[in-house]
């Protein structure tokens, strides 16, 4: 039997082991320096670079170079949580039970952290040594994954809709957009990179896509619930907030029971898209029914 | 005799041209891509792109190549500024002659136009076609150049040294290091891309290094002095602010005249620099001299 919370434990370790060290090499005493590893170090659950290490082990590669584009899809999430948190945007003063990055440093150094942390993902895909043109055509092509994933086309884009959509009823189809670019698009990176640095055929990587996919609304769809009735001291945040701040959540819309539904659909079909992989992929299997089943 | 207006106009209308397509091909109708291209095509003076095409024509470099990164370099640039504007920053509301992107569009959506940019500047450096392995490698250490110029040991550590500078006396040294940073990073990033991409030689890439570093701090002391005496209908923006915020410049340091001494003698000693190209360098020996005796 898999053991998934050692496995968790194992690989967020190492990434939170090689996170450090990249901060560490780089200017550790300056301020802007203490923002980025504030909120980059902050307990986050890994997610990303976790499936990104679970991709790459699927279709049988190793640790080292999904690492690399695992710490770096970290990196750009954190950064996207810091600018989320703004007062500006969604003016959010506690995550991860610690205060946000601007009511520790203060708004303009958060800014320039989030800045600082989506440029050194970058840098540091960039600088990754290679042996071959291959390889560094590869580095172009995940760069160019996360990039996209994280753009204007991608994460971004959701971030607009999600703030176009405040006082305003969406319906499901409407939701569903917003959370595929906002979470979905980075959480689909991170299966694509892994899958593109073990050298993934079509056919496995159209399938770690679908399971991507499923598995990246799902998420949202816990995330949805767990604001409901989730434990406060556990989640490091306020629940409640979402129907307070009258936002658009799968609960609202479908109600709290359809919407546990609706999670367990997505999080079968994302199973179904490794029935062709062996049990290299029960990671991936065991993350799947995680992403529903975690209380923070 | 060399023409720089007309170079500069040429130039400068490529780099818009290309700018522009390279907007249109993304996403054109969504918010975000307005605000986006607001900042873009605000009428900025192109000085990094010119500078980067210059360089590579310098060693003998086609035009295409450079042309990739000198529109991410703006890209990088102009996201800069939007976030520089921000009320929790230099809190500024106009930039050259228009309303800033936080003031026409809103705080939440000029944060997220700037992440987009910088963000779009990686995914176009990083979907380059390339042919072999050698060119992939090279378009990685462009990315990793404009990356770390960009980053928080260049850049943005400017940026935080500057907000630490305020209310505080600095002196010439710390004023150097800051601008160094804050704009001589990304200047020396243009350089440094055009000659790469134009395959200079070691001699080559120092000289145009140390051309650079002269022209980047030059190009500072010309805006504390065209601060002090520029014509605010010509720079689209208000003159005398820095004097107004206690904002330490050169002239207030070392008074206007020694200021523009200072500056001739940058310009003096980047002209140096060059000494051993032919007269593909014209256009960068011109440049030196317009980056202290233009008036905008």
């Amino acid at each position: 039997m898999f053991e998934l919370k050692n496995y968790i434990k194992q690989k967020s370790r190492a990434v939170n082991d090689t996170l450090a060290q990249m901060m560490q090499n780089y200017q550790p005493d300056e301020t802007i320096s203490k923002a980025m590893k504030y909120s980059l170090m902050a307990g986050g659950k890994r997610i990303r670079p976790v499936l990104c290490l679970a991709a790459s082990e699927a279709v049988g590669g190793g640790l080292k170079d999904a690492m690399r584009a695992a710490c770096a899809l970290e990196m750009v999430h954190t950064y996207s949580l810091i600018h989320d948190d703004l007062p500006a945007m969604d003016n959010d003063e506690l995550r991860r039970g610690k205060p946000t990055c601007h009511v520790a440093f203060g708004e303009a150094t958060a800014i320039l952290a989030g800045d600082a942390l989506l440029t050194m993902a970058f840098e540091i895909l960039a600088s990754v040594p290679f042996e071959n043109g291959d390889q560094a055509g590869k580095w172009l092509q995940v760069m160019q994954i996360i990039a996209s994933a994280a753009g204007s086309r991608g994460m971004i884009q959701g971030q607009m809709l999600d703030i176009a959509a405040e006082g305003r009823l969406l319906d499901v189809t409407d939701l569903e957009s917003m959370h595929r670019l906002k979470t979905g698009a980075l959480i689909e990176a991170s299966l694509q990179c892994g899958a593109l640095l073990a050298e993934a055929d079509m056919t496995q990587q159209k399938s770690l896509n679908r399971y991507a996919r499923n598995i990246g609304l799902a998420f949202q769809v816990a995330d949805d619930i767990l604001n409901v009735e989730g434990n406060p001291a556990l989640m490091g945040k306020a629940v409640g907030t979402d129907q307070l701040n009258e936002k658009n959540t799968y609960p609202s819309l479908l109600g709290l029971d359809a919407s546990k539904q609706f999670a367990r659909d997505l999080i079968r079909q994302a199973l179904q898209a490794l029935e062709a992989f062996d049990n290299k992929a029960e990671p991936l299997r065991a993350l799947a029914t995680y992403i529903i089943e975690r209380n923070r």
